[in-house]
C-alpha cells in the first residue's frame, strides 16, 4: 500500500515513539476525501532515500501529536454530523443504567452504583436510534444505492472506489460495523474483497483485571494493528468497562451480550430469559456496541450431536445456550426470537456476528456433524437478518487440522451466501499450550488466503489464563502477519509494495528504514542492537548474524559493483548475459550425462 | 504416538525437570529392538488417570538420569559396534589438524593451536572410512536389500516396519544421515513417509559466541525437539567448535564446508580452490559430520539471472560461489568436481544436502527463473550422487508467498525424483523482522503438509542478529508445531493420539497432565500460574481466562453430569437422542421460512 496515487496526506508531524522515546521515521497523516470532515488516517513512513510508504493505520488519534486525547473525555465524535445529516435517527431518553448492569445486586449491602465512573465523565449524550424503528444500517443505504461518508472513508482506506464498497455491502459480502451510538470510530470494512482484518479480544473476568487495564489494552491493541476489539468482560463493572472502552475506541467494538445477561441472573444459565437478554442488547446498543456475537445457531436438537465429542462445547456462549436448552427442554430463545432481535439491531445499525457455539475445541472434533448442523442454521439466520437489513458476519472455528480448513471456508461461503467469515484461528494442533498464537496463526493465514474476511486473534495465554499487555501485542502482531500473508497470497492490490519497500531497505542496508517499515519497529531495532548496539552498526553492511565476511547481501552488492559501474549498469550487463543464455535455450552448459 | 502396541519401555526412571527443579510426570524410557544394544529412546508421559503416552524423543542421554554425561568426555559411541561389525570400513591415520583449521594463520605471532581444546579430551579415536574407497552408505546397504541396525532403530522410532525404512532409503525418498565417524548419534530418518523433522542452526560468527555456548545451544535445541543440528560457525575455532559439538551430539550434525574453506583463504572468495575445498570436506568427514550443504547448483550461467532481483543472492554459500564464478569467469568448481566429491562422501557416508544458493530472499523474488534453473541442476546432481550411492536431500527456499509455496514442493519432487526436500521456512511475508519464526512457521507447516521432509528452523533474530538460548528454543518450538501440524494433516499414523491425549486432559481439567503433554511444559505451567498460582487451582475446573461461571468445558461437563449419571450414561442418552434426530431426517425442527 505505498502511496502511489495522487492523494497527498493532509498533514504530517514529527513524532516520538511512545516506547523507546526515540525520534522515528514515521508520522501520522491524513488523506482527505470529498469533504473536509472526511480525513482518513494513515501511517506515513519516511525513508532515508527520500521515498515514503503509506500504511493502513488503526491506532486512532492517540498517535497524532496534534490531538490532545484524554481517557476521561473520550474521543471526538467523528461521525456525529454524518449520522445527524441523514435525518433518519432520533435521540431519546434511553434505558436508565441500573446497578445490576454492573453486576451489583439490589440486595447488596452497598446498594446503588458502587463505581461513580459508571456515569462516563465525558460529554453528555443521549442514545440515538432509527425513527419509528426503521433500519438505519449501512446495508439499507447500500441497497438503496447510497454511498455514505462511511463508505467513502473505507474506500479511501482500502484504495478502491466507493462504488465497490457499496456493492460489496449491498450484496452482503462485506459489513461496515458502525453503531449510530458509536460516532467516535474511524470506519472500516470487513469482506473478502478487502484487506484481511484482525480482531483482538479484551475483557476482565471475575478473577482479574480492572477497567483502566481494559481501556489501556484496547488502545494498545489498536496501536499494533487491531481492526476491531471485542470486550468480553464478565464479572463486575461490565457496563462501566464497556462505556469507557467505547468512548475511547477508534475501532468498532464487539461484545457477546449473553455474558452480561448471565451475570444478571447470577451465572445460572437456566434462569436466562428472552426479556433479560433483549434488555441487555438494548442497553449495549444504546452505549454504541458495533457488533454483537449471537449464538442463535445453538439449537436444542444439535446439543446431543456433541455427546461423543472429545471436548464437548468449548464456546462460552454455546455452552450457556446448550445448558439453557437442556434445562428447559425447549428450543433456544435466541433462535425463537431472532426476528425481533433483527428489528432491534436494525434500529441502531448493530452488526450481527452469528456465533459458532458448536465450534470444535480439539483436532478430534473438527468438521463434525454438530459444527456443520449449526453452520446450516447460521446460513438460514443470515437470510433472515438480510430481510431486516441487518449487516451480518458468520463466526468460524476453532481447532481444525490443516487438511480440514478449506472445507470450512468453502462450506461457509456456500451456505451463508458469501457473508463475511470471521474465524478464531483455526488452531492446527492441540499440543502446544502457551504457543497457541502460533498454532492458530498458521491456520489463520491459510483460511484468510482462502477467503476469510476477519481473524479473531489468539494470544499465548489461550487455554491457560487472561492475556496481559505483552500477550495482547504478541497476539495482534502474529495475526497481522497472518492477515498480511493472506493479502499477499490473494494478490490484494498494493499489498506487496510494503514487502518490496522493506526488502529494498534490507538489500541496501538501510537499517533504520528496515526498522521503521517493520510491523514492530521497536522489537526489530532492539534485536539488532542486542549484539551490535553501536550506532555505526546501523549503517554497517552486515549484521551479527553472519558477520561482515559472510553477508550474502554484501557479497551480492559487491558482485554488482565490481562487474559494472552503477547498480543499474551491472544489472543491464547481467540482464544482457541472461538474455543470451535464454536465447541459447538455457543450454549453454550441457548437463553431465547420467 | 501413544504407546498402544506391545512394545514395553525397557526402563523408566523418575526425573527432575532441569528447568524448574520440580518433579514432573515424564520419564526417559527405551524401546528395545532385536538386540540388546539397540535401544530406542522415548519420552514416556505418565498421566494422573493411570494411562501413559509415548512421545518421540530427541534429547539424547542428557535426559536420562542413569547416564552420567560429561561434555569433555563426549557421549558413548552407540553405533560403533554396528559399524565395525559390517567389516567394510578401516581406521587410518587421518589428516593432521592444522592451525588454519581453526582460522589461525601460520604468520600469526601466536603460532600453533592457540586453543588446547582443539584436541578433544575424550576417548582417543582415529578416523574411519570405507575400505578401498567403497561406498559404506545406508543407501548402498538398502539397495543391496540389507536392513542395518540403524534402519531397525528408525523403524522402531517411527512405528513402521524396517522394510519400509529400507525401501524408502533404497528409492532415494529418504535419507538416514550417519557418518561412520559419528557413532554417538541415535539414528533418525528424513523422508516424506516419516514424521516431519526439524533442523536447528547453531554456530558462532566472527562477531560473537564461544565454543561452550555452541555445545550448550546444541543440547538445548535437541532438548526441545531438534532432529538435526547444523553447525554454521564462521570465524575462529571452527574445527574445535565442531569437534566438541560432534562428540556431544545425539543427533546428526550438518555443516556448510564452504564457510570453513573461505576462512582458510581469509574471506577472499576468488582465492578458493577445489583443493582447499576438498581438504576441508575430508577434514570434516573425518570428524564425523553427517550431512553437508554443497552449493554445486550455483552455476556461472545462472548468476546473471539474479541481476534484476530485488534482493540478489541471499544464501551465504550461494553468494560466495557466485562471486568465485564471476571473478574467474569459470564454471563452479563444485559443479565441475561433483563426481570426485561423491566418491569422498560415499567413503564416510556423508549425506548431501544440495544447497539452494539461489533461493529467493524476498517475496518479490519467489519462484523466479534463477531459483528454478538451479533446482533443475540439483535434480541432475541428485542423479549423479545416486550413481555413487551417496544419500541426498535437496534444500529449498526461502521467502515465498503462500500461493507460490505448493509449486516449490511439486517441482522439487518431480525434478529431483522424490528426494527429500529440506526447506528454510518459507517466510510468507517480508514485513515482520523479529517475528520471522512466525512468518516462516506458517509456510513451513504448509510445505511440510505437501511433502517436505525436514524444516530448517528460523528464529526471531533472523535478519537481525545471532540467536541466543531463548531464540533457539522459540525457533525449535515453533517448528515442532509446524512439523506436528503437518504430521496431522498428512494423516501420519498415530500423530493425532498426542493431540487427543492433551485434549482429553484439558476437557477433564487434568491440568498437570495438560502441562506434561505440552510441547513446552515449563511455559504452559508458568503461564497458568501467572494468574492462578495457588496449588488448588491446578485441580480447579476453570482457569483465569474465563473464570468459573464462564468456563465452557465446566458447563459442558455439568450438562453431561446433570442429564445422566456417569459421563458414559449421558453420552449414551444423548447419542440416542442424536440418532432419533438423524432418523427423522435431521428435520425435527423445520427451518423458519425465508
Amino acid at each position: 500500500m505505498t502511496n502511489k496515487d495522487a492523494r497527498t496526506p493532509a498533514s504530517a508531524q514529527d513524532e516520538k515513539s511512545p516506547e523507546a522515546g526515540k525520534s522515528i521515521g514515521w508520522h501520522k497523516a491524513y488523506v482527505e476525501g470529498s469533504r473536509p470532515d472526511l480525513r482518513v488516517p494513515v501511517r506515513q513512513v519516511h525513508l532515508t532515500n527520500g521515498q515514503s510508504v503509506t500504511l493502513y493505520d488503526t491506532s486512532g488519534p492517540y498517535t497524532d501529536p496534534l490531538v490532545d486525547t484524554d481517557v476521561r473525555r473520550g474521543l471526538s465524535p467523528l461521525r456525529e454530523n454524518w449520522i445527524i445529516a441523514r435525518g433518519d435517527t432520533e435521540e431519546y431518553a434511553g434505558r436508565p443504567v441500573r446497578p445490576e448492569d454492573d453486576g451489583i445486586k439490589h440486595t447488596s449491602p452497598r446498594g446503588g452504583l458502587r463505581n461513580l465512573d459508571a456515569v462516563f465523565p465525558g460529554r453528555p449524550r443521549q442514545p440515538r436510534r432509527g425513527r419509528d424503528g426503521q433500519a438505519v444500517t449501512q446495508l439499507a443505504y447500500a441497497r438503496r444505492g447510497e454511498i455514505t461518508p462511511e463508505m467513502e472513508f473505507v474506500a479511501l482506506r482500502e484504495n478502491v472506489s466507493p462504488e465497490v464498497v457499496r456493492e460489496e455491502i449491498a450484496a452482503g459480502r462485506a459489513v461496515l460495523p458502525a453503531n449510530v451510538n458509536h460516532p467516535e470510530i474511524e470506519p472500516m470494512i470487513i469482506g473478502k474483497r478487502f484487506l484481511v482484518k484482525v480482531n483482538a479480544n479484551i475483557g476482565n473476568s471475575a478473577v482479574t483485571s480492572s477497567i483502566e487495564e481494559e481501556v489501556e489494552k484496547m488502545t494498545w491493541a489498536t496501536r499494533w494493528g487491531a481492526d476491531t476489539v471485542m470486550d468480553l468482560s464478565t464479572g463486575r463493572n461490565i457496563h462501566t468497562t464497556r462505556e469507557w472502552v467505547l468512548r475511547n475506541s477508534p475501532v468498532p467494538i464487539g461484545t457477546v451480550p449473553l455474558y452480561q445477561a448471565l451475570e444478571k441472573v447470577d451465572g445460572k444459565a437456566e434462569e436466562l430469559t428472552w426479556e433479560i437478554y433483549k434488555d441487555t442488547v438494548i442497553e449495549q446498543a444504546e452505549q454504541g456496541v458495533d457488533y454483537m456475537t449471537v449464538h442463535a445457531g445453538v439449537r436444542l436438537p444439535y446439543v446431543p450431536l456433541t455427546a461423543n465429542r472429545k471436548t464437548g462445547i468449548v464456546s462460552r456462549g454455546g455452552s450457556i445456550m446448550a445448558a439453557w436448552c437442556l434445562a428447559h427442554h425447549k428450543e433456544s430463545f435466541l433462535y425463537e426470537n431472532f426476528e425481533e432481535l433483527c428489528e432491534i439491531l436494525a434500529a441502531y445499525d448493530v452488526t450481527y456476528s452469528l456465533g459458532d457455539g458448536l465450534r470444535p475445541g480439539s483436532i478430534a472434533d473438527a468438521n463434525d456433524e454438530a459444527q456443520f448442523a449449526e453452520l446450516r442454521t447460521l446460513g438460514e439466520l443470515n437470510r433472515i437478518a438480510r430481510r431486516f437489513d441487518v449487516q451480518t458476519m458468520i463466526e468460524g472455528p476453532g481447532h481444525v487440522p490443516m487438511h480440514k480448513i478449506k472445507e470450512n471456508i468453502d462450506l461457509q461461503q456456500e451456505i451463508c451466501d458469501e457473508a463475511p467469515f470471521y474465524t478464531l484461528g483455526p488452531l492446527t494442533t492441540d499440543v502446544a499450550p502457551a504457543y497457541d498464537h502460533i498454532t492458530s496463526g498458521i491456520g489463520a493465514a491459510m483460511i484468510a488466503w482462502w477467503g476469510t474476511a476477519m481473524l479473531c486473534y489468539v494470544t499465548p495465554k489461550e487455554h491457560l489464563g487472561l492475556p496481559n499487555r505483552d500477550d495482547v501485542k504478541t497476539g495482534v502482531i502474529t495475526y497481522k502477519i497472518a492477515a498480511h500473508a493472506a493479502d499477499l497470497a490473494k494478490g490484494h492490490p498494493g499489498a506487496q509494495e510494503w514487502d518490496d519497500a522493506l526488502s529494498d531497505a534490507r538489500f541496501e542496508f538501510r537499517w533504520e528504514d528496515q526498522f521503521n517499515l517493520a510491523l514492530d519497529p521497536d522489537t526489530a531495532r532492539e534485536f539488532h542492537d542486542e549484539t551490535l548496539p553501536a550506532e555505526p552498526a546501523k549503517t554497517a553492511h552486515f549484521c551479527s548474524m553472519c558477520g561482515p565476511k559472510f553477508c550474502s547481501m554484501k557479497i551480492s552488492q559487491d558482485i554488482r559493483r565490481e562487474h559494472g559501474g552503477s547498480r543499474s549498469e551491472i544489472e543491464a550487463g547481467m540482464a544482457q548475459k541472461s538474455q543470451e543464455f535464454a536465447a541459447a535455450g538455457n543450454r549453454v552448459y550441457l548437463p553431465i550425462a547420467d
